[in-house]
């Protein structure tokens, strides 16, 4: 059932590989059929170089599985909490990429510093509140699920397609599977400026002593100036 | 037509995979024919692996496609903004290359630390000034144009091949633009260099304390000293 | 003898290649076969890409060779000085792996940020003491081991498998030498992520000025919005 | 002429390609014949893929070329003056990396703070100072050789085999070609933890505030407790 669905989330999860957002088995990514109610998503714990689109567990909105002898994503509840909440979304990906998730861990939103950020997400990417014990004793994945859901209280999830969970690591949603690692991708991309640009802004706003002038001059001129020679003479 | 052209500029949109510049269907590189006045630009929303020299549109210096089916980048209007008013380029890139990217959103200039940067630009490489909600309300790709050469009023574009658009990220141009791309190479590798020697000049400039003097002096002698024992005994 | 057990730690050798987290000859990893007390352990100073399983030398838990025609790793002591402090420890892995030693040359403990970390380590990740110079001028090696050691008289290293050796570099361990290089990987990530996540939250925590709002908009709405512009027009 | 020393020359230069230590034409390895008193150099201004072993010209200790139809390398009087006052090295690398470039342009030595930095330099790496106007005026590249010479008024050569030229970049030796690259990707790695180390030891020396107890507890406890659930149920 929903091959052609396992197919674009299997490829979807391998796409976490190739774009260096996860190592061994981490991160998670599914899709949804809005017609059956139905999601496809990583099963739990296996690696990259074994996964064949076959092993995608189908899971229904109360994280029950309807097809497949593998455990799905330890995180499912989390996804199964989105796709009821957020009616729109077609894909869901986890993972803990390293810059997003500095952000995360110091429960820092990443607020928006140049055009790469607006091409994607429509202002301050969010980070939830810190979970209570109780929400961390008992149904965990259901309860970062809904502290993200709360997060989104004021924000459309349908122009906001991030999050960063408190002291874990981001969320990335879209229209379906494939886009939702596009945003990871970006997501990460992101983050590393933000976060060297905070660097620039608020530590080294003023620029350090430059070079002197004269060895600026010497270099510019040995390849550019009239008398230039450096490299092979032009024939 | 100009399928020499449309050739290299394939080929130096291709240098900004190879280079690690951009990811997905970011940045793009054009090429002039300075005696008809047409440009060779990247296709929008294109992903590189697809891409083919003779995908690549045709546009005149007033933006208009002359040749081709696909429409060019969104970012086409810089571009002829760029070639009308610096007569001597050949060729202009755009990435959102990350080091770079930093200094653009952080609105600051590079300045120049070192014979690398001093290889390639003559001087500090400037950044543009914001852009005005008039500027970026209507026709915002040719007004980011108009900044840049504002910006250029007492810079020669001749000896500076690049500038960092305020809150946007770099463009660069050179002879051609096989030559855009190597000046946004190098301006990635100085802009990288020039954030972390501010972080040394600035905030680590005493240095930290060293290791102790007997770890420092068996490390080094049990590596080279005369009783050396790291390593197979050469016969 | 050990032949399979020679496969797996050389197996997981080449993982430290595969993983970026050693270059030249650097770092080993050890196996042990607890019922026969002997371990195997890479050479000393021979490169990778010439390694071959029947090359890694057994060595019994006086770090004496039992078999085999190449000198083991200098660091041998330390190993047979951990595997018999430490009995349930099956694999133990040395690099100089570049984060994580960034740490352990600070001297600084890893405090743990998020659960990357606890998916792995059971809280703070320790640094040693600085070693005596008497500690240093002979058996350094093994002293190396017993600082460790001494370092978990009140951790229990079958919950935390990582330590840091001051102004040197970390030592992981797990049930066996694979799992003992998985620690390694993660532990480098853990420690990049642990540098910024303090870089956020020490100095970055006011975050800097943001993008003007009226580019946030543009740049989202000339790809997202009703107007759209950006890419090729869908059919 | 000195064809094998030629091939180990052009290996040695490849191996900037392969250890990231450069791009575009940047960078050049030489190694000497002490019999002859000639040295083999990269040429000027070659690509990396176009080079042969047989495009190396042979130099003289005055700099003058003996045999080879391509001009050497620009900074091939640096190379003379460092084989004519340090008599025992065999091979010299210039580059332009990242990291040994940032301290070279904040115009810092780079102190020891671990075991990786003592395996290989017997303390600090020096810098030298500023060149004056006229240095850099007439006969640069040569000055460059004997600012560095004049560094090492104190230090031993054989010793300590890297040295940061100030505003510039590294220029290392060793025994021959291949262990003076060897040296300066060593000297990158330090130069990147020395950097980070200090980072940690002046700005981030406290740590910040680690994660809820709690979480920590749920990740570690359900991926290694005894109620564990995350992966595959083992058979």
């Amino acid at each position: 059932m929903l091959e052609k669905l396992k197919e674009q989330v299997y490829r979807a999860n391998m796409m976490l590989v190739e774009h260096n957002l996860i190592i061994f088995t981490w991160g998670n990514v599914s899709g949804i059929d809005r017609e059956s109610g139905l999601f496809v998503i990583k099963p739990s714990g296996v690696e990259y170089s074994d996964l064949k689109p076959s092993d995608l567990p189908v899971v229904d909105l109360n994280g029950n599985v309807v097809e497949g002898s593998l455990k799905p994503s330890s995180d499912t509840p989390t996804h199964a909490e989105l796709y009821r909440r957020f009616p729109n979304i077609g894909g869901i990906t986890h993972t803990h990429s390293k810059w997003a998730t500095c952000f995360a861990q110091a429960g820092r939103p990443i607020l928006p510093y140049g055009t790469t950020h607006a091409d994607y997400f429509d202002g301050t990417i969010p980070c939830t509140r810190k979970m209570t014990p109780e929400e961390i004793a008992s149904d965990y994945e259901l309860n970062t699920g809904r502290v993200i859901v709360e997060t989104f209280r004021d924000i459309d999830p349908d122009r906001m397609h991030a999050v960063l969970v408190h002291s874990h690591a981001p969320f990335t949603w879209g229209k379906d599977a494939v886009s939702s690692v596009e945003a990871a991708v970006v997501l990460e991309q992101v983050a590393m400026m933000a976060l060297h640009t905070e660097l620039l802004q608020l530590n080294l706003a003023a620029g350090g002593t430059p070079m002197q002038e004269e060895l600026l001059r010497k270099h510019f001129d040995r390849k550019h100036g009239p008398n230039a020679y450096y490299g092979q003479t032009k024939k």
